[in-house]
Formats: structure tokens, sequence, C-alpha cells
């Protein structure tokens, strides 16, 4: 999927609605519990209540991984699914992986190359060589960590050399090494006032905006602030929808707020004639 | 595994060595392609071969992961084989995750409880609360990463503020988050100049350098700059030691290497009177 594909689904669908797929297994319903997948099957449920609304699907992958090679195979069976049954969804692997070149060029094949993923979320600290090899796959993508949405990007990401804060230079230097057809940047919601002065530095990337919802992120504010001409948002919501009933109906419940951000989210693109 | 017993591995079998199980398949001797999982009986040849000369091991989970849950299956055998066997070894998946607080848990878990490693690798990049959640184990250990051996490490870890760069700010901020009983610091081989500056940041703390042999950093001068008094390295040697030899001998050759190091780390140890 390609820059200009990706805002026709949005034009499409009014929505740049992604829902994160943190299926904790904790969390799931106990009716679930007896299936042979209770994560896979939640998974399925979740999706064929939200896709209508949604534009991308993010699992991250930490959710999956604590289960080891099983958890594995729900991670598999899962972005397979959505690929298979909606394959105009894009569908991101928040796996904030980074390593040397041949290392990470191992990663983009586990994600990019043996499932089917769109993207892929890579941390940047280990500098060009450590990202380029995720940007060799055609109509994939990788998504750059810039400004977290945590308390702990206080840390380091600000770090200051003269004027130039380090998750500036992030997006700044990084922009060489691929294009708006193939990278976006992770911008947190709860930083909503910083994404004025990012898309002077970026003025045409998608953003994936996680932090909305139950980490204090307001929707209206990162549209406000974050749109571009063409959209240029992905915004995730992963508790707040999924999590948001435990009954028998988590599904229904969890299509409505899928809604509820769908119908807020036309709003401002049709304040913005985009649609 | 706390630092004293750390420090009295390597006094009893006089190295420091880490081996890196960067266990990739294409690589693996075509004798070995015929077995059911190639990967870890590759792993168990080559561990019976290292284990005496040897103080860590260090798989690094990009060549399992790009495997998928396969390969999520050699890793898990690989590590309890270690563990089983000789427990006095210890065991570190360099795996550099990191990700907000609740996620990174769940990393923490996948490492630490599931699989039964004495240490993860994790990038700095998103701070404190991205870190902490691996720190909670008792005897287990977090490996920061601070100065990589890889090019990209010019990009933004020499990023300067105020005269201090960002892999000396994350020496110097990361030491709040835990102690020299449960966190290292990744420095690489090929800065090896730079480790006397750093014994100046974090004198106490063990150091894991990668880079020695096929990447270019030399073990005579990692020891002469990096060695602390009680040792205070893990030297990780990967592809000069499990891929040196290709035919049915492979792990004979595996261990001569691995021998000639621990012989030439016994010599640098014993000019410090540390054995």
């Amino acid at each position: 999927m390609n820059h200009s594909e990706l805002f026709e689904n949005i034009k499409r669908k009014k929505s740049y609605l992604c829902v994160g797929l943190d299926s904790e297994k904790d969390k799931i319903p106990p009716t679930l519990k007896k299936e042979k997948d209770p994560v896979f099957q939640f998974n399925k449920r979740i999706i064929e209540a939200t896709h209508k609304y949604t534009i991308a699907y993010k699992p991250n992958v930490a959710f999956y991984e604590c289960y080891g090679s099983k958890g594995w195979i729900s991670l598999e069976m899962t972005v397979k699914y959505i690929k298979e049954n909606y394959p105009d969804i894009f569908v991101i692997a928040d796996a904030k992986r980074g390593d040397i070149g041949h290392s990470s060029k191992m990663y983009a094949k586990a994600f990019l190359e043996n499932m089917p993923f769109d993207a892929i979320t890579v941390a940047p600290y280990m500098g060009e060589d450590s990202v380029t090899p995720f940007l060799s796959y055609n109509e994939k993508w990788i998504i750059l960590l810039a400004l977290t949405s945590n308390k702990g990007a206080d840390d380091f990401q600000y770090h200051d050399e003269d004027g130039i804060k380090l998750f500036e230079r992030v997006l700044t230097v990084s922009q060489k090494w691929g294009s708006i057809n193939n990278m976006m940047y992770v911008v947190g919601a709860t930083r909503a006032e910083m994404l004025k002065d990012i898309r002077r530095i970026v003025p045409d990337h998608f953003l994936l905006v996680p932090g909305v919802g139950a980490q204090g992120g307001s929707l209206e504010e990162v549209s406000k602030y974050g749109m571009n001409s063409r959209c240029g948002l992905l915004v995730n919501s992963s508790r707040g929808i999924i999590f948001a009933d435990s009954t028998v109906n988590f599904d229904k419940v969890a299509g409505e707020k899928a809604h509820e951000m769908q119908i807020e989210m036309e709003k401002y693109l049709s304040e913005r004639n985009l649609i």
C-alpha cells in the first residue's frame, strides 16, 4: 500500500482510526477463555465488529510474545486473518525493533516477509543502518519512534543540541532514509501541542498517533494540529475500544466505540474539506 | 545471578567470553539441515563444544523470530537447554526491546519469567518507564544500549547537549534506575577508545561488549580500556566462533576458537591480578 492508496481508504471510510490489538489474555472476557486460542478468537470478533470504521490494526507484539511460541501463533493467525478478509486494511506490527544491519534484516523478514504486515514500528537509537533494512520491501512501511506518549519520553527525546531536540533530529535525519511512501513517525497524542512544530519538519508524512483515550490524548487536538492536506494521521486507540466491555457483548460495544471515533473523525475530515 | 557470582564465575573459568548464538539457518552446516530443528541442534553442539570457555551465551532474538513461532520454539529450547545443563552460565536475550510501561512488562514476562533468561538487552529511547519494568525480577538483569558498534551509532548517540553526548546521558541518567547487580550497558568494541571515558561514568557496572572479531573490534584494546577491578566485562563473539567452520567439524572448530579467546582473556585477567 502506498501513500495515495492509504489516503483513498481514509476518504472512502471517512476514518483514520487504527485499532490497537493489545489483546492481553487476562483482560479477555471469561466466555472466550475456553477456546483453543482465546487471543485469536477475541481478535477475530473485535475485527468483525470494528473493521467498517477502521483503517488500520496494530497488534502490539509484546502482548503476544509474552506467551512465547504460542503467542506468536496467535499473532500470525491474526495478521493473516485481517489480510485475507480485509486486504485494504493497513496492519502494523507494533514491535519497536531495531538492531545492527543484519539483525534488523532478520526482523524485517519476520514481520514484512514471513507475516503479511504492511508496517513495523522501529526504534531509532541505533541509527541509519539499523533502520534501512526494513525499507527494502516494496509497498511496506516503517514507522519510526520520534516523540512517544509516555512520561519517559522526557528522559532523552528532548536532549537538545544547539536548539535541536533529539526527536527533531530523528525526524530531520531519517527523512533521507526513505520517502513519504514508506516511512511514518510515531508521535504521542499526549504531546498534541508539539504536532504543530513537528508538521514544520515533516509536513507530508503520515504520523501514527497513540495515546488518545486511555492515555489522555485528545482526538480533537491531535486532528487540529496534526492533520495535513492528505489527512496524514493514523490515530490509534487500544483499550478504549477493545476492552470497553467485558461481557458477552464485548465485540458489539467495541464496534460502537470504534463507530463513535469514526463519526468524530468524519467531522474533522469534513471540516478540512478532505471528504 | 548477582554481580559477585558473575565475577566468581569469571575467575573460576578464567574467561569473560560471551558466545553470540546468532544461529542463522542459512549458515548452519548442511549436515544439520535434515534435523527436525536444525537451529536447536546446531546450538546444542556449539554449546557442548564451547561451554568450558564461556561465561555467557547471547542468542540474538532476530535470528529466531525471523522463523516466526517455529523460531521461537528453537529459542525456548536453547535457553532451557543451557540453564538445565549449565545453570552457572549467564544467558542473555539480545532482544533490544523497549516500549511503554505495560508493554515492557509483557516483554519482561516473555524473556525473564516464561523463559529462563538471566538478562535482556533494552533500548533506551523511550526512557525510564520503558526500562524499569524489566528491573522487577530478582537476580535478573537488563543490559541497556549505550554506545553501539554499528556505523549508525553516529546518527544520534553523539547528539551533544552542553558537552554531554546522548550515550553519556543514557549512562548517567539510567544509573538511578537500577544497581550494579541488575544493570549492565552495551558498549561496542569498535569504539574501544571510548571505554576510558565511559569507565569514568560507570566505573563499577558490567559492560557487554559486542563487535570483537568479525566487526573489527580488538579484545586487547577492549580489555585495556574497559576492565575494572572485578573484570566488569562480558566480551561477545558470534560469527567468529559459531561460523568459523562449516564442515562436520564445525563444533570442534568453534570450541577451538572459543578456547583461543579464553586463553587471551586469561592473560589479561592475570595481568590485572584478578586471577
